[in-house]
């Protein structure tokens, strides 16, 4: 079997790599804070202080880490793993990251023989203990090909949607989706509340029909028994939307339901709603309305 | 069985007056265009060529017409309902109209002891058609209970939501989602294609998910391949975007993303597509891109 090294073990990746261990891949583990590798330790991975020491060892490198720029520092920095890596081995990146980034990543393996995927998921901390993620994926068909055993290990609805940047392309096509629909069921549920009537009643009466999505059934009933805890965190959905607007921007498209949804989630970061769930928008209706 | 009366023959009324007919109820009909009520006056439906005469033979009216200005011209006009129905006698208004107006009609109505329900509908063309229409029922309990039978011949997912104006408010709650929501299935498969990927790939990929919606499981796909014939027209969606956003106001209630796309949905209207679905906003997105 491949030997796998997997960079990023937060709640996603540890949790995907976990699945990695179960299914008897060797695994290389390397994350920013130590500790939170360390029950994958314990359960047989082996730990690198440092990403290009990793990247040696490994067939394979997955990543999924914060922010762009943390991709870029962990593929392309001082000690990264593209420098590192053997030629003809292959690099997944599994950060929600930027296409162009995607890109470039692809076009710097190459050079080195390096096949680079982007394969961002989406399904939340849920799908990834499950083993259910949807993977997006871009890059060439071969590396598609070799990566599939793997992602079948970590996901169910596996698709591949074209070259470098398909994936990122991809999810950001499902966080523009989900970011106006959820101002619409905020504004849904905070205009039925406004009215007097009861707003679980309205959801009720009004999701199985053309008003129906994942983010009113799904979210909204716990926005209106004020469990703002994240299924998905208010500051890494901002983190998404900032770069599909740029990304939309730079293929010269305007989408005003994104920008006026990027606005209002950035009014509930400005006072301290980071932390919370995306469902949280629901309580800035609710205040202005007060 | 009840007397019932019906004013408005339309795509949704003809749908909705016939099943009333094949249930077995004596029907009167009225309808603005006579020609449009004749497929019901075969079938043994009694023709009336003013409401106030449809009225006065009628135990229980019931009304689906274009706009709030009509409704109330049915009712309170010079030759309306109201003042020609029997004190005990029921009213039932399930235009798509604003809950104020609902309130002052359940109001006029009951100084004469005539009971009024607003009981708007979701389903379209088709919900009309199966008899599987949601109803969304605003007025007082005893009128509610007396209109079940009949709103059970029309219609599947039947809600009492509170007095009157109630049933109207949930429908402006189901018109807000679907506004924005709309805005975001429609972003999503613009950058999708602006990407160079293929959209329908996408849709597949992500409507499994969060980005799950009624609109882009059933709308995108004919947007997608230019079907813009309408399920439900922009011009009638606009119609009731504009009472929802009035109503909104008369709460103080602010909400950016359905004023978002009211102006983007007038901007189809002001180029001369009114008569298509409102998945033709679609094409905004790629013109501007184009």
């Amino acid at each position: 079997m491949e030997r796998i090294g997997f960079v990023g073990t937060g709640v996603m990746g540890g949790s995907m790599a976990g699945h990695l261990l179960d299914a008897g891949y060797p695994l290389a583990v390397h994350n920013r804070t130590k500790e939170r590798a360390a029950g994958l330790v314990e359960r047989g991975a082996v730990w690198h202080d440092r990403p290009g020491s990793l990247a040696a060892a490994s067939d394979v490198v997955i990543t999924i880490v914060g922010f762009p720029a943390d991709v870029e520092q962990v593929y392309l920095g001082a000690d990264g793993v593209l420098a590192a890596m053997e030629p003809g081995s292959l690099a997944i990146d599994m950060t929600t990251s930027s296409p162009a980034l995607a890109r470039r990543l692809a076009e710097a393996g190459a050079e080195r023989s390096i096949t680079v995927l982007d394969a961002p998921v989406s399904g939340g901390d849920r799908g990834a203990r499950e083993a259910t993620l949807a993977i997006m994926v871009g890059g060439d068909d071969a590396g598609f090909r070799r990566a599939l055993p793997v992602f079948e290990v970590m996901g169910g609805n596996i698709r591949h949607l074209g070259p470098a940047g398909a994936g990122q392309h991809t999810k950001m096509s499902n966080q523009i989706a989900i970011a106006s629909g959820m101002m619409g069921v905020c504004e849904a549920m905070a205009y039925a509340g406004a009215a007097g009537l009861d707003p679980s009643a309205v959801l009720e009466a009004i999701e199985t029909g053309a008003a129906g999505s994942w983010s009113l059934s799904n979210l909204m009933p716990r926005a209106l028994r004020g469990d703002f805890a994240p299924g998905f965190k208010i500051k890494h959905f901002l983190k998404d939307l900032r770069i599909a607007i740029e990304s939309a921007r730079e293929m010269d498209l305007e989408f005003p339901g994104l920008a006026t949804a990027i606005g209002l989630y950035e009014r509930l970061e400005a006072v301290g709603r980071g932390e919370d769930g995306t469902q949280a928008l629901l309580d800035l209706y609710r205040q202005r309305s007060a």
